[in-house]
């Protein structure tokens, strides 16, 4: 394995290992092909070839920023000639403007975009149901997260794979929600602020704010982007009830993918209103249940029964709307389905509310005290944070 | 016109007028229409009503969030009668549980989801070009918007439908730009803070803060929301060159849809890749550049020719989407839709960042100083705002 010096040959300050080499190439009508020595077979057409050139003519050196637009070439742009050097760099001479283009074997072959590659380096979910986050619940120490970025780097693979993810033995203190936010990147703030204390209180403006059982649901549904992780410090749990309950939407949209094609590719195609109720705010947002990519793979889920609007789609659809609606809902309430835990202070819970729906049971606050902080962190931070510290790993 | 206390009758806090009266109702297998006094004919399916009942044991009237779960009633609910009353209420009295509904005529009528009702309540923009903006453009005054909620109200449904507007004669202080921002609600953070400066600076993060022409984008579309207005005061602008540019996308794109349908179809379907480069972040993040609604309508666009990753599609959609691609782009320079303003120190311009490419004129800083600051407010909360000052205009 060769690490090669990024600031001079790659546009980027991800670094590139050569794990393969090129052996041969071939020109063909509108593109170029690689042998590579795994025997793999990589095709790239030209304009993509001259559209990521990383010369400095084409690339800011300073901001590592494109320059070049590919507009500015003409569609016919051919390769006049390529070859490979002896140090393994795939070089275009091309027919425009005598321009020269050379490629960084680790950063091609990294790009290749063939289907078998592309869907290799599709990220998958760990799906869970009860009894496998029983054993599977990914667990850190706040020491071990804050001190080590190792660790961190673990812990935050983890919760991206499974949504969820535990941090034990806090110091207890409110800043340490901020601490471990900020271990990832800045909190998201919204109408409820930018930490969020979940109290009971008298003039509540969501039910969030009462003692009241809440169904399992995503947080902030209404907004276009809902947030992305969902802290959830245990300062206090003193109160009898309130256990919090996890339930893996990701599995429950795939189960019906599997036993209710019908239901699932409704909840997939048909939007439905989410709004929310507040003196201050009126938030609304019509989207559908459940999102996939572009891949087909399940990537966000978006409910919480109490913050619907009337559903508002033509009236042949609004039965099958309500039934495939139902069906997920029911889904939700199957034991089988449900991961509970009993927040301990000092205990803090993180889990992509885009994908787990959450809930608590009711509480009895003349039993004792009941004090959670919870703030939010977007999943491009997750994932930028990620990639920046997987910079580092080797 | 009879207002109605939303308090005890309407789940809501948003103030229903009575326009219309329903004049009869009859029942079908599955739903219940209305025949309004002005002979529009609504449908309403049984479970909608069941779903919408407003009565204080399915919605606590705390929160105003729904309690009842439409899970809970069977499938086959229907009314065992159902009547209009003296007041023009409709009631429901259910199969199930006995339970009976009231439904407030101006919410009723508002809710319609006939075909008509949802096509005519569909928000469209006004698009526009350099002819149409030099004289269409929204203006207002610094301390208009700021002291008077009225005019505010009408800046900002102008900002929603052209996608850009103009406050003139600010105190050209730098908490200016906070206090327009907070007019509406809370700052979007991102990974360039809160407020950021746009000066040039040796150690540039991005083109933003070189004094390099920067080619028509939006701000940073390698986040999975793209930040919704983007806010620029000027300070200072008294270095040569450095015109801003406006364009608006939507224009840009219906005009593709026009006269370019499969290059548009291709950008609205295929997505592409963006990324950015940085030490400290890694966003990534696979779009269409062009994003249509449930409805058709065109409601984002995302661009940035030095914020895109390589292209990953299919081999066989790769020449398609240089195509797509380049014609937006080409579009883009064209002379007939694009704005120049220089703005001037007292001048605040907000667009939507989402709608509206923007670019600046490289500008020579040996020539005087440039210094503008800017921040973002995402699209919930403009659309919140102005749906909450709505609620008061009668």
């Amino acid at each position: 394995m060769n690490m090669f010096d990024t600031q001079t040959e790659i546009a980027s300050f991800t670094p590139y290992s050569i794990e393969q080499l090129p052996l041969s190439i071939t020109l063909h009508d509108e593109s170029l092909s690689i042998v590579w020595d795994d025997d793999h077979e990589s095709e790239y057409h030209f304009l993509w070839l001259r559209d990521n050139c990383h010369c400095s003519e084409c690339v800011s050196m300073l901001t590592r920023e494109q320059v070049f637009e590919i507009c500015d070439v003409p569609y016919t742009i051919k390769p006049s000639h390529a070859y490979i050097t002896d140090d393994h760099r795939l070089v275009v001479e091309w027919n425009h403007e005598g321009h020269i283009s050379k490629y960084h074997p680790g950063w091609l072959r990294e790009h290749c975009y063939s289907k078998s590659t592309v869907e290799a380096n599709q990220w998958k979910p760990r799906l869970w149901d009860k009894s496998s986050i029983a054993t599977e619940l990914p667990k850190s120490t706040f020491d071990e997260i804050t001190q080590s970025d190792t660790q961190l780097l673990i812990w935050l693979r983890q919760l991206r794979d499974y949504g969820v993810a535990l941090i034990t033995k806090t110091n207890q203190a409110p800043n340490d929600l901020v601490e471990v936010a900020n271990k990832i990147s800045f909190i998201r703030k919204t109408n409820f602020g930018t930490i969020f204390n979940v109290k009971a209180k008298a003039d509540a403006n969501s039910s969030a704010y009462t003692d009241l059982r809440l169904p399992l649901h995503t947080d902030l549904p209404t907004r276009e982007l809902q947030p992305g992780l969902q802290f959830l410090h245990c300062l206090i749990n003193d109160a009898s009830g309130g256990e919090s309950i996890l339930v893996d939407g990701f599995k429950i949209a795939r189960y019906m993918q599997e036993n209710h094609p019908e239901e699932f590719d409704t909840l997939r195609t048909v939007p439905m209103p989410f709004h929310n109720k507040d003196r201050q705010s009126d938030y609304r947002f019509r989207s559908t249940v459940i999102m996939t990519d572009s891949h087909g793979e399940i990537v966000e889920v978006r409910l919480a029964n109490f913050l619907r609007g009337s559903f508002d789609v033509p009236a042949c659809q609004t039965l099958a709307l309500y039934r495939a609606y139902r069906c997920f809902i029911k889904l939700t309430r199957e034991p089988r389905f449900q991961f509970f835990y009993r927040l301990k202070a000092g205990d803090l819970m993180v889990f992509d509310n885009r994908r787990v729906l959450h809930a608590r049971n009711a509480f009895d606050l003349t039993s004792g005290s009941r004090h959670l902080q919870g703030c939010y962190v977007d999943r491009d931070e997750l994932l930028s944070r990620i990639r920046v510290l997987e910079r580092h790993e080797n």
